[in-house]
């Protein structure tokens, strides 16, 4: 059985690869508002597709870009729900694409364009599983029912209403979601942790407008100045985030993922090459791993005050600004968290200015048991797909679409990816490794027979 | 002969406020190209204007803006100097004007259009006293010089090159200045201190790029933090600048300066009012007029880097940077200062990111004595153009010009300002009281009289 499904792929990779460059010539861009009937032809094709593999599949119109619903019965009565998006990045900056990002191409065993990874390529091998499976098998071993939204790029709420509204009917018995990361080149890896996330923004406002600096430097205070030393309040110098009570509801990491951390032996070199810094810098006394996967941050996303033309201009700004996201771990609950995160602020900002805080998001880390069944038996697809073993790996990004599915399906989600950092999903020359996509779609056949 | 002086102007009132506004319709804006011929324009216009009142006049052309030089012997060997600027400052905005900038008109008293207070407006009451001198009296009481920049308001260098290089030739005994305020509009003022500056950028360079603050937060260092955490380790929150050794020579203030100083009654809550702060801020356990005029600042003109644009953006900027300048009282020597500056930002710095420190300039501050004779008949010139006692102010801001002379030229200057800084010098709708232009005149025609 399990030759018949790597032999299928095997012997169809290049028609994979002709359609799911078809899939990548489509430029839906959610984002933008010219490539809307884009976006829409896109999730028609990809809907068409499903229905050619006689799934029931249709386009779901709930406001904002359509979701791509494709449902099959199979052998079992357990459903599995696959989720993906078909919606992409803009190709910005066009000029440094080597070859234009809508027309794909393949060099060297690697697919060219956008897409490619993020998430057209990862979600196509779903596809051709579920082929696989019906052509090898006959019939699929189970219901399988495709999610694919067409705003995940762009940051819109259709799939999360879509879900919270239609959960009683979707009820899934698992969830398998490939838009992440292998561990490197040759490891494929489950992702059992996700953290989560809060953002917003603060203004710290002093003059009516910027002023001269000689006129009225050293009697009002300076906003530039003062966003600094509240920034500075925020996180010491050695990594540390000073707000009160914010590390309280940290899960410790457990003696088993410091172990499996340590076997990872991440390579601290690399990765100061890779990004170009003269010295990697977190919390003392943890690694990077365990730094980047299990432990909170607050990062300064961006700032903005005064005067940024040529050479010098004497002025004390109006106003500076910083927008601020803490990355969130296991416990923490992110509306605790914010309102911390406020209260510091204020309390750190003089009264010599004003503030104001505006524009938050939320969204809650996930955590999920490695020792769950349908997670041990994606271990097990994996590795007969690569020929190799799992890691278990956690991400220092964040995912919502995920922590909605945990609140609203109450099932385990299994996040396999195919992708790599490093394959510059929302970068210019996009990519994704033809091995990775042909071993993700037999990995992800070899999961629905054993799920 | 005061009251010919005085009868003069109040007959040819109308005339001089016609000629000025003759010499306020070129658009003389130094900074754009667009304009060069309109300043040079400008300036020939009022070359031909002392060639009408039997003045020596001739443009200088030793790069940039021409300045204008018009001479005239007087009674006595004594040389005065007046120096002034015929450029202006961009109309920009122009929607904000509510007559046309370079249309010049009278309302309700005050003279509207761009240069009326800063500098062509004060300049001319230069013109129109040694006018005034020489139809009342038939010649000047003392030799006269005139020296007249186009790029003060451009930071051009033409003039200090002039001034270095015709140094032995110029020599005056004092220098006139009217580019400077009153106390308040019914309180002459004669500046006897300027402060200096250190104005310069520094950069935190960290990534290669903008990368993703899930994947790298708390791994990497985050330059805009650290440029907040490195701003509050330059000034802390109550006010008092934290680099070692700057205050070693600021000098303090004098008892007769107290004692001024509360005379003058300075008003907190006009301050609060006039900019919209909450609260005033600065250096504990000083007042305001002192913390403005005799004591340093290190202020923030500008901060930048990351994402600027609507709602969140989850990055670790590439970089951040800060535009920063100190004002310098008396007896800092700004070479030191910056030196003083730098070595602290180097060694706050950490070695998780990259430091570029560029492109500084400095200025030394001043202090005159208000004893010495020129001051004192300044004192007495307006105290009768004015009907009013003269106060004697210092300035928080710096005029670079003012220190070339002193250390090219040896000699006291005499700073007496006719404007406000109500009267919106660089902004829309900048105005000069026709009260302060005709009492101007008429002190400066006093005071060269008396010298």
């Amino acid at each position: 059985m399990t030759d018949r499904i790597e032999a299928y792929v095997d012997a169809n990779q290049s028609r994979f690869i002709e359609e799911v460059e078809q899939f990548m010539r489509f430029p839906s861009v959610s984002a933008q508002r010219q490539h809307d009937a884009d976006t829409r032809a896109c999730a028609q094709w990809i809907t068409d597709h499903f229905k050619s593999l006689g799934f029931d599949a249709r386009l779901i119109d709930i406001g904002g870009q359509p979701i791509v619903r494709a449902s099959a019965k199979g052998k079992s009565s357990k459903r599995v729900m696959i989720y993906g998006h078909y919606d992409v990045q803009p190709e910005d900056p066009v000029d440094q694409w080597q070859t234009p990002p809508f027309e794909p191409t393949v060099h060297d065993g690697t697919l060219y364009g956008r897409g490619a990874t993020d998430d057209k390529g990862q979600v196509f091998t779903h596809v051709k599983a579920v082929e696989t499976l019906l052509k090898t098998e006959g019939q699929l071993p189970c219901e399988v029912i495709f999610l694919l939204e067409g705003e995940e790029e762009s940051g819109g709420d259709a799939l999360a209403r879509y879900v919270t509204q239609a959960k009683d009917e979707l009820q899934p018995d698992v969830i398998i979601i490939s838009d992440s990361t292998m561990y490197d080149a040759n490891t494929p890896a489950i992702t059992y942790g996700l953290r989560g996330i809060v953002a917003f923004e603060f203004a710290v406002r002093g003059p009516n407008a910027d002023v001269h600096s000689g006129a009225y430097g050293g009697a009002i205070a300076n906003p530039a100045m003062v966003l600094g030393q509240m920034l500075a309040a925020c996180v010491s110098p050695d990594g540390k985030i000073l707000i009160p009570h914010f590390y309280d509801d940290v899960a410790p990491l457990e003696d088993w993922e410091s172990e499996m951390f340590r076997k990872l032996a991440f390579n601290d070199e690399n990765l100061m090459r890779e990004v170009s810094v003269p010295r990697l810098h977190g919390e003392a006394g943890r690694s990077t791993l365990e730094r980047l996967w299990t432990r909170p941050t607050f990062e300064v996303n961006g700032v903005f005050g005064g005067y940024q033309g040529e050479r010098s201009k004497t002025i004390i700004p109006a106003f500076a600004t910083a927008k601020v996201s803490a990355r969130l771990v296991p416990h923490q609950d992110p509306d605790r968290i914010r309102d911390l995160i406020f209260e510091h602020i204020r309390s750190i900002c003089p009264d010599t200015v004003r503030l104001e805080i505006s524009g938050f998001m939320t969204s809650p880390p996930v955590l999920f048991d490695v020792n769950d069944p349908a997670i041990r038996a994606a271990q097990e697809a994996l590795r007969k797909g690569f020929g190799r073993e799992t890691a278990f790996i956690r991400c220092g990004g964040s995912i919502p679409v995920v922590s909605t599915f945990v609140e609203q399906l109450h099932c385990p989600v299994i996040l396999m990816g195919f992708g790599l950092d490093s394959d510059r999903p929302h970068g210019p020359n996009e990519h994704f490794s033809l091995d990775s996509f042909i071993r993700g779609a037999k990995s992800a056949a070899h999961l629905l027979q054993t799920i």
